[in-house]
């Protein structure tokens, strides 16, 4: 497991690097506008290709997860450090093995619907917040031969990564997010015909 | 009706024609990688307000298509003027009111599968071909407010969309994306407590 | 518009009713276990025909919600009146058309997640309890050729169905589910080959 | 690995023997109206528990699966021996693994489109068929915390499961539907409030 910034050659996402990754974990703060079009690019394609794609928190502004994903990403917000109470709605997914029907976070910036993402291909998670929100906090999509796991938690100014609920879905997340197999995507195949076609032109 | 090219203005797609469009109907050739990311940036974000959003044929390389889906969109494909039968897998949707169990396109240009899509929300067609593929032809998405409607026919060298049941499809298509309200995207919405939430920071 | 009970001939539902339906809407109390297989049969095959079928409240203990879906459909529940906020999570659907970012039930029953449904075709409305639990109040399902669609809200002992909220998303709902067209189901087509198949045993 | 058949006790599908069962294979021909409702239930209710379903062939007909689906799950067919091309729309997925493009069966009983079941939550296999017609021929459904799988091919009269792909996608899909924990299913759960809730009845 190693860390890449932006502050790093090719912003820590070279070419060479992210071919030797299996599973990348995006989390961002206010940097999400400094990441060039170019490193977007190289993840998406590496992501299609089949690398597993976590994204954390914030990342519904990040350029990656528009991109993988084709909508706006914008939801309500704010930051009170009120309650959190996930909600566990795939007890028989990987990702939700060893969580229980629900855990709590004591202090948590609001994350609130409408979320404008694609329905997501399985909902793993729904959030309540003191407040009076919901959120879709854990959603799965596949993209091309790659999995991609957006998940909710993570506000930067509370200890969230350190609660074992959350150390445990990220684990578990890893490991379902690892592929099977990496296919390098191809712009096209031409194909020659299986049965006799006879009508060629 | 009226109709973009990109020899126009704003490669005929200013935000002012966009803005007044309800549906835009995407048909390219040779002219995909012609097509400005600020013009990709004005479709998209209108498309996610609520314009419906019609991919023709061979869109699957076009830039927009590409951003909405977040994949390759590759697939086979071939042209030696085959027989395609294309199978109505949805009889209760509105866009094969009209269609029977299947109709036949006499020579048209192969487009197969593994066709790198999301999954759809919705698979409206298969189509089988003479030389022996099987392709996704007609699918459905939501990206935000708006919906995205991807139907496989019509290479440029055979008269298909003359065809009743293609026009048919069409006229069908465009009712369906027509958008029941266009709803102006936002970044995010920085929101009050809607209930007394004890834990304030 | 009319009524069909218990009490009345072939439990309200005789195939005659059933086949000049367009759209049922269902709601029970204590009443599910009465209800007769044989009853349960007809409406099924009558909204898989595609008869609109809108299951309210407590049908997730029906057999006829159970018959459709195919898993137990059970949920967390308590009575204590409860405040509910109903989220709109496609505003962009026909079900949804004037209702706003969210809607209160001043005292409501609880149904909780886990609900055990399977992951429904759209889920349009997710709902906040006072008592910290979150539940997708708001599901659709294709099955056939009819839709489906189960709305939570409507305990006896409250005036829901007398609020203006509640009773758009009804009317919304009885016109999104009305047929197309009535499709009448076959146990099977015994089917020509439309190609030269050259292997015939 | 063990066998069950109609003319044992409990038509050899008794609570003992499900409650050891982790993944059940099922196969029929003529004597799909022979299995009892109780027999359906047991295996309904197992399967919903978290036990994989892998429903092959004619298992359209089965009740069990008419169970899990909620349609009629009809289709067109006719058993002329022709050939089949079973096409791969999901090489990331672990029931396609070690399985190509696609793959040839050279005489099989013609299962065609329009395949009346729900949208499926994965389409894994589309086919070809010589005569002229398309199937869905893979589908993964969830229902409660179970896995189902719909395989096609499988007629009685052909040596289909001696084939190499076909042994390797069986034995890939045990593994997938193989439960990663049982949860015996309840009616409901009555809940106490986890937040104060202000204005209880």
């Amino acid at each position: 497991m190693t860390t890449a910034s932006l502050d790093q050659r090719d912003q820590g996402l070279s070419q060479e690097r992210l071919d030797a990754t299996e599973v990348l974990i995006w989390w961002g703060h206010k940097g999400h506008a400094q990441v060039d079009e170019a490193t977007v690019d190289r993840v998406q394609l590496r992501a299609n290709d089949g690398m597993g794609l976590i994204l954390l928190h914030s990342s519904h502004v990040s350029k990656i997860m528009k991109r993988v994903l084709g909508t706006r990403c914008s939801l309500r917000h704010r930051d009170i450090g009120e309650r959190e109470r996930v909600w566990n709605v795939e007890p028989n997914h990987p990702i939700t093995q060893g969580i229980g029907d629900y855990f709590e976070i004591e202090r948590e910036e609001l994350y609130g619907e409408r979320f404008d993402i694609p329905a997501p291909d399985e909902l793993i998670f729904v959030s309540w917040f003191e407040g009076g929100e919901v959120f879709r906090s854990g959603v799965t999509y596949r993209r091309g031969n790659g999995k991609v796991f957006y998940f909710q938690p993570g506000h930067e100014t509370y200890p969230i990564y350190y609660q074992p609920e959350i150390v445990r879905v990220l684990v578990n997340a890893v490991r379902w997010a690892a592929p099977l197999r990496i296919i390098p995507g191809v712009a096209g195949i031409k194909a020659e015909p299986l049965e006799p076609a006879r009508r060629g032109g």
